[in-house]
């Protein structure tokens, strides 16, 4: 076990994940409760996702903005269903200096309720369409449940899109130009393998008409929600009047849509990914993807301190990093490397030197791969993507593996029991979810993925009456 | 006069500014008092600056952190020259969903008290020295003094650097690192000349030791201070007990920096460089640098518009775009890009395409350059550049030619009264700085040179003591 990890991940993965993230310097705890420090170590990699969701973001024509953090508490309010959703977890400003301020100010838990009457006030015409704006900034959720750093933490960073349509089509095809992105996201940099499809009535956001998400599923038997893309079709329009004037000199309301991804998903990298040995960072995100560790005695360190600085030199596209502190031996170094996660050590030695060669370790397998000296550029890049793919490819077979097809609620409860995601049909009405996630200690149905609707004959699982989708359902973490 | 704006810079520089940003699109007004909405416009200008900058801090050695957005009250206190300069302005939560708080939480008006907490939990020894961090975030200072836009704005972006080293020499090596940053944005980006130096003691930091800004002047005849630099000695890290073991296992408090570039300097940009017609934006920070109007009739459309297309593709490395929409007319485009800022224009109307050119007009002197057909590639870019060295020679020239050596107060009252800046020795002590700001409705101490410590025998221009060092003397905007 790593130093400083005393429990198994299989043991114990909640204090596995809690030693890890706060031993390998990603984020500490601070002194608001809930509220966490995201320290150098977490705050790259979300620069990292961040900025590579924006790219993808603006080319697909949506621009950034900001919003105030503040919303007054009666904008807060003017749409019922996403009040009673938001209200019970807001922080509210009361006091400024020594004044008492008359209307409180909701710190923004999301911003439509800000964001919406200037879209009013934007929008009059056709011309003015589609509009569509991004933030990335930080929200504030005081939830009473127990907190979990980046998993269940009270303020988080994240995007929020807010986009508003002239039809209802040109709204809804913008979901799979997100969802793709999130898809990309999740693939390609996080190593993440995520089911897509629509959220249940009883799952959906507070104030949409219907949610789509990326729904993931952890080693531990647990299931977790990823990225979101709501179609608010007319509500929000209706609530903040946001009308425009169409081709034929009619008034109409907008069709709207709202999408996020969340810090909350470096913690789902982090606790899927991990091992007894602490973190492993998909190379895509890893702040550092290949750590050179020179082992050397007195009279060999100047040839192989030399020889460390040649192979970082030839690795000019990798993040990478000679590791030569002195006062470490090599062995504490590979240990927390391997406890922070980077990808690829690279070793160098007075032996490897005679053989005019480096050992390449991965992390992810701890297999030991000798290359020669002058092919090290080439095989780095080689390993880093292998090592990527098998990270992805894993997380995908967990998800698979764990799918257990399910016609009855028995099943459905045994599978879950068992640490598994059933696949069940279902009616898709409230009190039955209500009823299995208490029935259950805490069942949820995860997503239906697109196109699993339930054919003629086929009944719910729980009701018995007839199902209209097959759906997910997992123990929430 | 361009659409829309009702009166010239020159006659009411406020009104004119508000017009100007409100009606270019850069922010809107929220409905929380004094907070802004950054529109694409604006927020697309502060991504360019805080990149620019970021890159620059990471090249320093300097890593981003994130800490939370609130602050526990006891931790705000716990420095008292700080708290005193923070309270009064300060946003509190102190209801969260139904429940009262025991304790409020401001909302960061600036975050030391919570950074410094952890700084002293993870600085142990030297080997954890230096450590610099640094945040982009949003801060909350509710000033009652009345709102402007960008200029002062009760929620506003900015970077907030933070460090701490083993000694002051070290500390304060770091002083010419981060001016030197800050200096080269404003110099090659936002094409802003400011004079770089010490704050006088009255103006300094709430808990630095000293403070280094640099400060523009704007035409209107105010001075306006830019980004800023504190060297906070050892009291926070006495305030904070942040001690290392030194390499002698002797117990020291740290030295410590810190440093920040708001968004208050897209206001002073927009004020500074804007004329009649609207904005004027330097090309490195405009987001569009060149745009492309095709001038038309029915019959010359088609070939029109491909030649335009044509020099937007020659254009590939400037941003650049092609403005065809049908339904307005060019000169209605012209007023609209003016008003917008974009640094040039290029025209293309079927005798440009007979004679094989285009004509480019600059923003900043409406001249206009025709130019053959394969040449606008290299003459956008050279174009570009002399836009942006004219603006900030035009800014250099202005903060110059403002400057009055004043070795009287009479003289230093005639000299601000004109919308100038005094250059006068000065004895640096607060009441005399408290005085002449009230006698003279506002005049403060901007800064002092560096290297402009006074000689024997100068005298402070209001005691008529002997003066410690010349300082800039400007009615503040």
């Amino acid at each position: 076990m790593a130093k400083g990890i005393s429990v198994k991940k299989s043991e114990d993965i909640s204090q596995w994940y809690t030693e890890v993230i706060t031993k390998s310097d990603l984020v500490d705890y601070s002194d608001v409760s809930g509220c966490i420090i995201f320290k150098p170590g977490s705050y790259a990699i979300w620069e990292i996702v961040r900025d590579e969701t924006d790219k993808l973001f603006k080319e697909a024509g949506i621009q950034n903005c900001y919003f105030p953090l503040f919303i007054p508490e009666k904008f807060l309010t003017r749409e019922a269903e996403h009040v009673e959703g938001f209200a019970p977890e807001v922080a509210w400003v009361t006091q400024t200096g020594s004044s008492t301020l008359s209307e409180r100010l909701a710190v923004r838990p999301t911003s439509e309720t800000i964001m919406y009457p200037s879209f009013a006030k934007w929008i009059r015409s056709h011309r003015d369409l589609p509009l569509r704006l991004n933030q990335w900034n930080n929200v504030v959720r005081w939830e009473f449940k127990n907190p979990v750093p980046l998993m269940r933490s009270r303020e988080f960073l994240w995007n929020e899109g807010h986009t508003a349509f002239a039809t209802k089509e040109e709204a809804e095809a913008e979901r799979d130009v997100i969802l793709g992105i999130y898809q990309k996201i999740l693939k390609d940099y996080m190593g993440i393998y995520g089911s897509v499809g629509y959220k249940s009535e009883r799952e959906h956001f507070a104030g949409a008409e219907y949610t789509c998400s990326i729904e993931c599923f952890l080693e531990s038997g647990k299931a977790i929600q990823g990225p979101d893309f709501h179609h608010d079709g007319q509500i929000f329009a209706k609530a903040f009047d946001i009308q425009f004037v169409d081709e034929n000199e009619q008034k109409q309301y907008v069709w709207q849509n709202t999408f996020a991804i969340t810090t909350r998903m470096l913690g789902v990298m982090f606790m899927m990914h991990g091992d007894d040995k602490g973190l492993i960072l998909p190379p895509p995100v890893a702040p550092i993807q290949a750590v050179i560790v020179p082992i050397y005695k007195d009279d060999t360190k100047d040839a192989v301190i030399r020889a460390a600085a040649g192979v970082h030199e030839q690795l000019f596209d990798v993040r990478s990093k000679v590791d030569d502190r002195d006062g470490y031996s090599p062995g504490w170094k590979f240990n927390e490397h391997e406890l922070k996660g980077v990808p690829l050590r690279i070793e160098i030695g007075p032996k490897d030197l005679e053989q005019n060669q480096v050992t390449l370790v991965r992390r992810d397998t701890g297999e030991k791969i000798p290359v020669d000296f002058e092919h090290v550029h080439k095989r780095v890049q080689d390993v880093l993507s292998d090592v990527h793919g098998s990270l992805y490819q894993r997380s995908m077979k967990n998800f698979e593996d764990s799918v257990v097809k399910c016609s009855t609620y028995d099943e459905l409860k045994d599978a879950t029991a068992n640490k598994k995601i059933a696949y069940a049909p279902f009616c898709n009405e409230i009190e039955p979810e209500d009823a299995i996630k208490e029935e259950t200690q805490g069942v949820k149905t995860m997503n239906s993925p697109f196109g699993a609707e339930c054919k003629e004959g086929e009944v719910c699982v729980y009701t018995g009456k007839p199902a209209k989708r097959w759906f997910y359902f997992g123990k929430a973490y």
